[in-house]
């Protein structure tokens, strides 16, 4: 652990000055809640702190695969974090989950002529029972497989293209391109293919392909093989289909299910002074996917919620309201501890003023948008102008929901807040072996931190009520 | 083939009205030979030749490590393309190399967890004969490997690590910082290490290890495994190794040598109206590394030189000496092809006016250094203000060398000229799998295609004596 010898910068002594100063105010923040919160920016500006938890959690466990041994040590981890960093409640649960297992691939062009490709099992895709030689057939989109006939691609290996994700600050256009991931298999397996093959979901030009989870088709998985390759790899058979020629592949893969094991929610609570029983849930996800070490995928939130709320609890005193930091579980699994924590907290949900998750990256964050009582939106708007000078911009409820493990606590009326990251680079990373600690700047990390803290603690010290 | 649809800009054309305009100069390039040199340089600005020439090498051959089935396609290619490009002779001269298979590669972190590593086996490294489970002795630098007791690295890994190579212009810091993956099994084996990994030589920081041959020592290879891994992968283990841990990996590779194989080089001549035999030469390379499709290294120099003397063989007439275009073979494991055409012409290498290799990638080329005989350099000086205006500095002498494959030419006293193309992503990219097409710029490519073109046209057009 990385962080025994954290010191908290002075700043309850700095604070001790606001009294003071507080004068009579028409808004819905008070001036010494203003002035604490921009202390919070500022201390969390010059705070390493996020940083040296994604590092620790990155070195220290590695990758963490949902349901894994490694995952297991992450929560080991977290806890002893929790510990160290003085929450008033570190708590496990745990829950069980089904295990899908990777096991090994080769896949490799066989004509025109051999070369390997680089290529990934999708989560939840099945195995190939021997080896398949197989000629390829090709289709531009999803939306020209999902044309194919039933039986039209028997023998065959089909081959989905697509097309590079446009970078955008938002991420637009995942949802959109991640069809081929998420459903494709339903419509190959239909047509009677012996495997998909699919252009990995990403911006990037590098040579990994993205994993991710495929959708579940009435509670079934694909019974075949169903691989991502990398863009550049899909370029190029591109390229040698447009030039007529007859494209075979060899494909094996050992992508199972393994049963049942355990996966788990960590919870860190500051416990509110004068409404403890309302809580501010503020969420990142513990596991990651396998190949790289989850730094930014979601190593960082890890860092940016709970350092955002170590630096609230070293205030003189508590928020009214209780704090939550919630590092969920088997998230890219099919958000499993989300829905677990549902069920876990069902009978408190009501009592859930608001929920946020940090699970896009670490790159600055610009807008801040929310979906809550309108009549509470005139607090949101003053905490959006307390950060307009970290460059973060008052959205309005564009962005459905808090995040992926949100999602639940939505469906259960929870209101959400969104501190948007710039998604410019993250689908360069997202699920490959790339997503390392090196990609995260520590300085745009510690700019997530200081809207995250600010946020928080105005909303937890609020009487406003947030729910509709 | 995509290239018999080509249809040269109507250079011819546009050049009868350049002999009205020549008046008498006192520098050495005369006016018709500085227009014939503009109109070259614009044609190639405004031609894809090269980048055609790219993409159909990388699309239609693939990945051609010397030595193997790929490269003896990559061969036939070329002959057809000499053929399409209508040069005066096409030839292939061949010989025949010890052929270095990669084979199978496990290489993963055992302590203080389990981790896959990406991992790459060095050029000409050996196999190891089962599974080597054992623990790492960390070395900063190879400086510090050095120094290790003959015995003291027996029954462990040794891992030297190192630093992200800074990107330059020049590539400046490859040579040194490639010391470790040339000679550090030398090192390790004496000191009795069961096997050597290396932080990869590379300037990024994705997961792709960076492969490239090994130097021999006495003429003989490695017996133990020499592994390069990725820089993120070596920043892991460096931090793993600052918080104290033991470290212990898992390897098995399968490299070996297969015995001798085929290789070739490919021959374009333009021949020379007034002194055809006086050779002005440019290469460069046909073969590439397995990992990716070898379009920046060195696919590139293909297009580039090919398509430099394609344009300067539409012009009206040819060049008063011999335009020689060599595609040489085997560059990657050892200059092999560079030494069998050094051989097999001795008796016409004091008839080589000028060599020069493009080898770099396909960046703007940004000087143009030389190493020709002082009278010549005011031919030099001439040529780098025309080539001024697309963003040429002229160089000295400061660049060692035409080129890789120019090394034993210039043992042979062949002069050398060296148009330098900006290197400040070659090695983001060098000897891994991200190297494909996609990485070239095809108007940066067209700005390398105008300068050798111009240059190399003006050299041979010249009565100037390069030779010292």
């Amino acid at each position: 652990m990385l962080l025994n010898q954290i010191k908290m910068i002075g700043l309850a002594a700095a604070l001790t000055v606001f009294g003071s100063s507080v004068t009579a105010q028409t808004e819905l923040l008070d001036a010494e809640q203003k002035d604490i919160a921009n202390e919070l920016i500022e201390t969390a500006l010059n705070s390493d702190l996020a940083y040296r938890i994604v590092e620790s959690l990155t070195t220290e466990v590695g990758p963490r695969l949902a349901g894994s041994e490694a995952e297991k040590r992450a929560r080991e981890w977290a806890l002893k974090l929790g510990d160290e960093l003085d929450f008033d409640q570190v708590s496990l649960e745990e829950f069980t989950m089904p295990f899908w297992d990777r096991g090994a691939l080769h896949i490799s062009l066989q004509a025109p002529y051999q070369q390997d490709l680089y290529g990934i099992a999708l989560g939840g895709a099945g195995a190939s029972k021997r080896n398949i030689n197989a000629e390829v057939q090709y289709f531009r989109n999803l939306r020209e497989l999902k044309q194919a006939s039933e039986g039209e691609l028997k023998g065959k290996i089909a081959f989905v293209d697509g097309d590079i994700m446009v970078k955008s600050q938002t991420g637009g256009g995942y949802s959109l391109a991640n069809q081929r991931r998420r459903v494709g298999w339903q419509y190959a397996e239909q047509a009677g293919a012996s495997a998909l093959v699919v252009r990995s979901v990403g911006s990037d030009s590098h040579r990994f392909p993205h994993t991710g989870m495929m959708s579940k088709k009435d509670d079934s998985w694909s019974r075949i093989p169903v691989v991502a390759i990398s863009n550049p790899d899909a370029d190029h058979l591109r390229r040698l289909h447009r030039l007529g020629k007859t494209l075979k592949m060899s494909l094996h893969s050992e992508s199972k299910w393994k049963g049942e094991v355990s996966s788990g929610n960590i919870i860190f609570d500051l416990i509110g002074r004068e409404r403890p029983e309302e809580i501010v849930l503020i969420g990142a996800h513990l596991d990651s996917w396998d190949l790289g070490t989850g730094a930014v995928d979601d190593g960082a939130g890890v860092g940016i919620v709970s350092a955002a709320a170590a630096l609230i609890a070293t205030l003189p005193k508590r928020p009214k309201r209780t704090i939550r930091v919630v590092l969920f579980g088997a998230e890219e699994v099919g958000l499993l501890g989300a829905w677990d924590y549902a069920k876990k907290h069902a009978d408190t949900l009501g009592n859930h003023v608001v929920a946020t998750e940090s699970d896009f990256g670490a790159q600055t964050i610009w807008r801040l948008s929310s979906n809550v009582n309108p009549a509470a939106n005139g607090l949101i708007d003053e905490i959006a102008h307390l950060l307009a000078p970290i460059g973060i911009v008052r959205g309005g409820s564009e962005v459905p929901g808090g995040g992926p493990d949100i999602l639940p606590l939505e469906r259960q009326k929870v209101p959400t807040v969104r501190l948007q990251q710039n998604g410019m680079d993250y689908f360069d990373l997202h699920h490959t072996p790339d997503d390392t600690l090196d990609k995260i700047n520590p300085k745009e990390l510690a700019q997530n931190v200081a809207a995250y803290a600010a946020m928080v603690y105005l909303i937890a010290d609020s009487d406003v009520q947030l729910r509709k």
